[in-house]
């Protein structure tokens, strides 16, 4: 790093800290593809990088002594990636990890908060790559990946080295002088030093949808922290996580460390490494988003690691009386369109008293609240050409057979409708099924049916809907909650029901913000209170426990004699 | 509270912020019972007060609908107590956290740091007649008794409030707008609150030994972050922590709180009630000290739970070249005979290599180091009535049984005797016994003999000193580590395999400071870097973990519409 470079970085640290206590608004990285930071149509020049990646090996020097290389990504878009990675053996990663583990560690923190932040920073130059790379592994639309998982993802990765910092600043870097008094004698006098010491090697385990937004806390917080890491990507999106690695490797041999601080664990579906890599007993941290059984499998099993797990759950929306229908409708409508609801914050089950609302000064029958909502979606997804922008692709098969399922669960208010892509003729495109449930009673609702299913629930009121909202949230989890309503008493009670159910709540949104968005320095992702996460992206339990102090005391001769 | 002492606490909360983050000396309690702060001979005046304590039941006021009461301490000094609690079944006691944890999670984290601030200051007026409390379940002198589970205890109460309260603070407390431009467009603007929210019911284990300062961090820790606290004490420790859990239950009241907040959960041996509250699914948090049976138990079974645990290990001294021989072998005499070696931080092994050290500029062979450390026990307790005040009385017979074990492993350098105590006929009394064992291979050193027993273990030279020290703290853990050596080679080579080991290491002390001392607000107790704890007295991950935080979002209106 230049000098110039450095105190870059150190004013970007300082602003970040300054924005994890504010929660304010902030971000160090424009989420669009601006030509004043990403060039001029940065992402359509990325285009033929990504195309002469495809049936490749990727280029990535690690451990790798049988010389055998895997994958076997396809694009939800309808072809086969056909890019190689290193198929190196968990062994070998973890005596690299191990061995990479000298300098790193008793480094000062504040060296390695700058050169991760030098890594973030080169890493946002690869962002219109990333976009395509993420595009072709998630199934998301380009200008989503670009956002979500480019400077978004990256945001969320400076956030993990500044709370990591911050709680490594908590303990003195500097040898401290402790005198304790002793009546009329001298007083006794230690020296302490306070080291920071990794926990060991981190695991972390990337999931098919978000890989960069949802691993990039984990692997930041942890190097931040003095660990190594070894990334073990979804065998379907291995390339996004692949490329972040690359650049970290090359950023971390710059700065004069052992590259293999970080490595790429690759496989396929046929030859899972992750669980030998989660049960070795040097692997001490796990960050893991995925499915709550191997999540649970994580939790009971690799005992002798920190498991940070974010699971699944079941989100919810609470409509009430609320004025500005039409507002609502369009803001669930996009929530329920986009990315196909394959994200762990989309809206699921929507409570509407059986008898209506009250909207606009005149009542709202339920089917006509449920009609409003399904025509918002329609509109919203009547361009194909600007509907397949937002819905993205079906990321997998078993995606399709649940809208399947879904349909049979209840009466059908909007239909799931193919869309033909206009590039991509083998991509499978689908708009949102909207189900009508018998009541609050009915079992399907407290599924998780990940995908866009959206099914209304007609509840006997308000106050029914809210205790089957904190019933369902409670025994089965959930990230995001939506309620929309102009009671301020109502209001009130939904916010203390989400407290019990430690749930995300947001309130009456309409217009361009939506529930299943969460912006990084300001919105907790996850509360780690119930059952669909145990950590919270990003908070300082989140990094607390990552590092240990040990401490080293020495007899300091009397103040006289120095 | 008056408002004097609402501003007293808040500066003392104020100056603990300080000094956990300065990490010098810093204490808020004199832990000698100076009467200016304690009163006229406070000591002497208390043991009328714990006569009157005996063979009657401990008036405290919790849920304990059968009425029945139940208790079977015996002071280590030789005679029963005959107090008895009330034998509240763990269903009502946790049907009662459960209800008064109603307005204090919603309590400002300053309002409930200064009542827990109100509550140690009155338990600092209970030292001396806590002072009693612990000597008869504890079997410390008194004079130890009042300072390390008095004021030193409080001291750890204190700096578990600051931690908890920093941790807190942390996250905004005030709702907070967020702005998000929006190019030409007016912002999106969000209100945001950020609700600090309790894990639920917390359950803190006691221990035999350090009955208050083991429990009072995560008791204090876990009701400064808003959850109700339940107190189940080792079944011959309850006192201190019922005269513990009565002030904090009155000071809660005089508060306006719910006083179910802190509740006592007493047992026998006979009829432990640990494990029933220990999986009740309302447990969200567990503090525990004690055996690592126990402790593994506890992390493999309390799977709804956190669980903190502070379980064993085995201490080591490593001696190299050092000068000062005397101040050395005082020094661990001391070590070796405070409360008869029944310490979690006491040393066991100490390494010396075979030929001898050098010292004061000639040889000292490996039986004359012996005969030195010997000779420094049989001095410092060559008179009983003074022996007694450092060694206390055993616990129990299995540590009798241990002494007795002990003396087979090797050559006895130095014989453990009896000594009667001048008070106490009843009290079984004895003096450190050390052994030399046959080698480094020795299997002996490598299992834990908690109290009055001490290894010396000869070793080819210091190299294999530290390599025998590391591999035995890895494979066993252990909470304290000691060097003397003047080669700064050494030192260092110790200080890095310490961090290896991840234990804390005092170098050199001679004169009044001890290897098996750790002060609050300086001292990290334990490290959670191996497998003597997992947990460490007192850091940000202590705290950070024992709440969670959910927001609520709200759209605001447009900047101009306000």
């Amino acid at each position: 790093m230049t000098q110039d470079s450095y105190s870059a970085h150190k004013a970007t640290l300082e602003m970040a800290l300054a924005a994890i206590r504010a929660r304010t608004f902030w971000s160090a990285y424009s989420d669009r593809p601006i030509p004043s930071v990403y060039g001029e149509d940065a992402l359509a020049h990325a285009a033929p990088r990504f195309k002469a990646r495809l049936n490749q090996p990727f280029p990535i020097d690690q451990p790798n002594e049988a010389g055998e290389w895997v994958g076997a990504e396809r694009s939800p878009y309808g072809f086969p990636l056909g890019i190689l990675y290193p198929k190196s053996e968990p062994e070998e990663l973890i005596a690299g990890a191990r061995k990479a583990m000298s300098a790193w560690p008793s480094a000062h923190p504040e060296e390695r908060a700058e050169t991760l932040i030098e890594a973030i920073t080169r890493i946002n130059r690869e962002s219109a790559d990333l976009a395509h790379a993420l595009m072709h592994t998630t199934g998301q639309s380009l200008t989503m990946a670009f956002r979500a998982g480019g400077p978004n993802a990256q945001d969320r990765a400076l956030e993990a080295v500044a709370y990591a910092y911050d709680a490594m600043m908590a303990v003195p870097q500097q040898p401290v002088l402790w005198e304790r008094p002793q009546g009329g004698n001298p007083p006794v006098r230690l020296r302490k030093h306070f080291h920071v010491v990794p926990r060991g090697i981190a695991l972390i385990i990337g999931c098919s949808t978000f890989p960069t937004w949802n691993a990039y806390p984990g692997i930041f917080a942890s190097l931040a922290t003095g660990n190594a890491v070894i990334v073990k990507p979804h065998p379907n999106a291995i390339l996004p996580l692949a490329i972040s690695v690359a650049v970290l490797r090359e950023t971390l041999r710059d700065a004069g460390f052992d590259p293999n601080l970080i490595t790429l664990a690759a496989d396929t579906p046929d030859a899972p490494v992750t669980k030998r890599l989660a049960l070795d007993p040097h692997v001490r941290l796990i960050d893991f988003a995925g499915s709550p059984e191997f999540g649970g499998w994580l939790e009971d099993n690799a005992r002798q690691a920190q498991v940070y797990t974010e699971k699944a759950g079941i989100n919810a929306v609470v409509v009430d009386d609320f004025d500005d229908i039409e507002g609502m409708a369009e803001n669930l409508a996009f929530s329920f369109s986009l990315y196909s609801g394959q994200m762990g914050t989309t809206p699921q089950n929507i409570f509407i008293p059986e008898a209506g609302i009250a909207a606009g000064g005149r009542g709202l029958s339920f089917e006509e609240v449920a009609s409003r909502i399904a025509a918002a979606v329609e509109a919203l997804l009547v361009e194909p050409a600007e509907a397949v922008e937002i819905l993205g692709a079906i990321r997998t098969e078993v995606t399709l057979r649940r809208i399947e399922e879904a349909r049979q669960c209840g009466e059908v208010v909007l239909q799931s409708h193919t869309i033909q892509h206009p590039q991509y003729p083998g991509a499978e495109i689908r708009t949102p099924l909207i189900v009508k449930l018998k009541g609050g009673d009915d079992p399907a609702y407290l599924r998780e049916f990940f995908g866009p299913v959206v099914f209304l629930i007609p509840t006997r009121d308000t106050a029914d809907s809210l205790a089957r909202m904190e019933a369902s949230i409670t025994d089965h989890g959930g990230l995001a909650v939506g309620l929309y309503s102009q009671d301020r008493d109502v209001i009130e009670q939904c916010e203390a029901a989400a407290l019990r159910a430690g749930v995300n709540l947001s309130v009456n949104l309409v217009g361009n913000i939506y529930l299943n968005q969460s912006t990084a320095f300001s919105d907790y992702h996850g509360s780690g209170a119930n059952a669909a996460s145990n950590a919270v992206l990003i908070d300082h339990a989140f990094v607390a426990d990552r590092f240990r102090v040990v401490q080293s005391r020495f007899l300091a001769p009397p103040r006289a004699a120095e």
